[in-house]
C-alpha cells in the first residue's frame, strides 16, 4: 500500500456533501466504498476542499491508501468501475509525493460559480446554476468584487458553523464575466472560510441588481458581522474547479 | 386567438422525443397540455425540427394558437407556469408573422453535437454528451467534414425510417472544434434528413480515431448506401441549437 492522489469530478445533487453523514449518501462514502472493493480493507480519505450538499466538483483532490503495485491508470479505472452508477469519477490518479497532503499542501483553491440570468427557469442547466431573474449588471458586480480582493477579516462572509480558527483570508481572484444569459464568477484563494464563496456571490448579486453599491460591499466587509453582508447563494451554481500544489502530483512528467 | 411563435429549451432525456407517441411522454404533449390549461381547448402545435428521444433543444421553434389579447411576456410566463415541473421552458414568445409557418418558413437549422473525449465516463455531463474513449483528432475530423459540405445525395447518412421525399440536401456548415476534453460539432443546413447529423458524427468519429480517412468519407457519401457510412451517434450529445427565418418572429423590434 502507498498514498495516492486522486482528481475527482462529481455532480453534487445526489449527495449530502463531501463528508460522511448519517442522513444520506456522501461523496466520501461512495469513494471509500469503491476503494474498499479494491483493497478489501477499510479506507480513510483526506480531501482538499470539503464541499456542501449540492455543490459540484470539476477538480476535487483526494488522498487515500491503495496498493503500491498498481499503475496509476489501473487505480483510476478500478475506482471508476466500482464508483458506478454514482455521478462521481476519478479523472486522474497519481502516486502522492513524499510528505504531500491533499489538504495541507494545497497552495490555491479555485471555485467557479455559475448564474443563469434570465426570466425562464433553466431546463438544461437545472441544478447546475443559480437562476436569477432580475437583470444583473456584471460590470457593476466586477467593480464591487475588487473591493474584496486582498487580505481581510472575512467574518461578514463566513458561515456561523465555520470551524476555521481565523477569519482572515487572502482573496487572490474574484472575476465576474458575462456570456449571454450566463454569468460566471471565479474565486481564487489559498483557502476559503465555510460558505465564503456563496456569501460573496449572494452579496455581489445585490450589486448586480442595483440594490447595493461597491461602497456597500466595502462597508459590509469592514463590519466583520455576518448580518452586514448579503444572503448565501444556493449550492447549485458552485463548482470546486481546481486545487493548486507546489509539488503537483498530477503534473506531467 | 391568433398564431404564436415560441422558442423552447428542453432536456430530451425525459422524453420519447418531440412527437406524441403512445409509449411515453413527448415534449409536444407537455407543451400542448400547458397551452390547453390557458385556452381551455385542445391545441395542435407545429414544430420547426422534430427531435428524437434523448435529443435536447436550446432553440426549438414551435407554432400554436393562443389568445390574441395576451402580451408576449404573459404567454411565455403562463406557459412556463404550466410546464412545471417538466424540463421544458419557453425562452421567448412572439406573434407569428402573417403567413409564417414554423416548419416551412425555416431557411436554416443549426445543430450542435457534443463529444466528451476522455477515458473516465462523464459525471457532470451525463446524458448531454457522447462519451468517446479513444483519443480523437479534431483536425482530421474537420478535414473529413469538409468533404460533406455542399449539395449531395445524403442517402448514406439517412435513417431507413426517413420520410423525406428527396435524399438531396445542401450542407452549409460542419465545423469540428476541440476545447480540452470537449469536441463540438456544429452542423448547419436549410434542412436535414432523419438521423443525418448523428450519422455524420458517427462517421467523423471513425476519422478522428484514425480508422477512416477523408477519402473514405467521400467514398461513403458517393455510395448512396446507408451501409457505406459509419454508425449512428447516440442522441445524448445532440442539441437543436437554432432555427433561422427570413422574417424572424423573435427579431428585436
Amino acid at each position: 500500500m502507498r498514498s495516492w492522489a486522486l482528481r475527482l469530478e462529481y455532480d453534487g445533487r445526489d449527495f449530502v456533501g463531501w463528508q460522511r453523514q448519517t442522513n444520506g449518501l456522501s461523496v466520501q462514502a461512495v469513494l471509500e466504498s469503491a476503494a474498499t472493493r479494491i483493497t478489501g480493507a477499510p479506507c480513510a480519505s483526506f480531501v482538499a476542499g470539503r464541499t456542501d450538499a449540492g455543490v459540484h466538483a470539476e477538480g476535487q483532490v483526494v488522498q487515500l491508501d491503495l496498493p503500491a503495485a498498481m499503475a496509476a491508470a489501473q487505480i483510476r479505472d478500478a475506482l471508476n468501475f466500482h464508483l458506478k452508477p454514482h455521478p462521481v469519477v476519478v479523472l486522474q490518479a497519481a502516486p502522492a509525493p513524499e510528505g504531500w497532503n491533499a489538504r495541507f499542501s494545497a497552495i490555491g483553491r479555485t471555485y467557479r460559480y455559475a448564474v443563469l440570468n434570465r426570466r425562464p427557469r433553466p431546463a438544461l442547466a437545472a441544478g447546475r446554476v443559480w437562476h436569477v431573474q432580475p437583470p444583473l449588471d456584471a460590470g457593476r458586480m466586477q467593480g464591487a468584487a475588487e473591493r474584496l480582493l486582498g487580505r481581510h477579516d472575512f467574518t461578514s462572509f463566513r458561515a456561523a458553523a465555520c470551524q476555521a480558527k481565523s477569519p482572515w483570508r487572502t482573496l487572490d481572484r474574484l472575476d465576474v464575466t458575462r456570456a449571454g444569459e450566463r454569468i460566471d464568477i471565479i474565486a481564487g484563494a489559498r483557502s476559503f472560510l465555510h460558505h465564503q464563496v456563496r456569501n460573496m456571490v449572494g452579496t455581489l448579486k445585490l450589486v448586480g441588481e442595483g440594490r447595493w453599491t461597491a461602497d456597500d460591499v466595502s462597508r459590509a466587509l469592514a463590519a466583520t458581522d455576518r448580518r452586514a453582508a448579503g444572503p448565501t447563494a444556493p449550492p447549485d451554481g458552485l463548482f470546486l474547479a481546481a486545487i493548486a500544489y507546489d509539488s503537483d502530483p498530477f503534473a506531467p512528467g
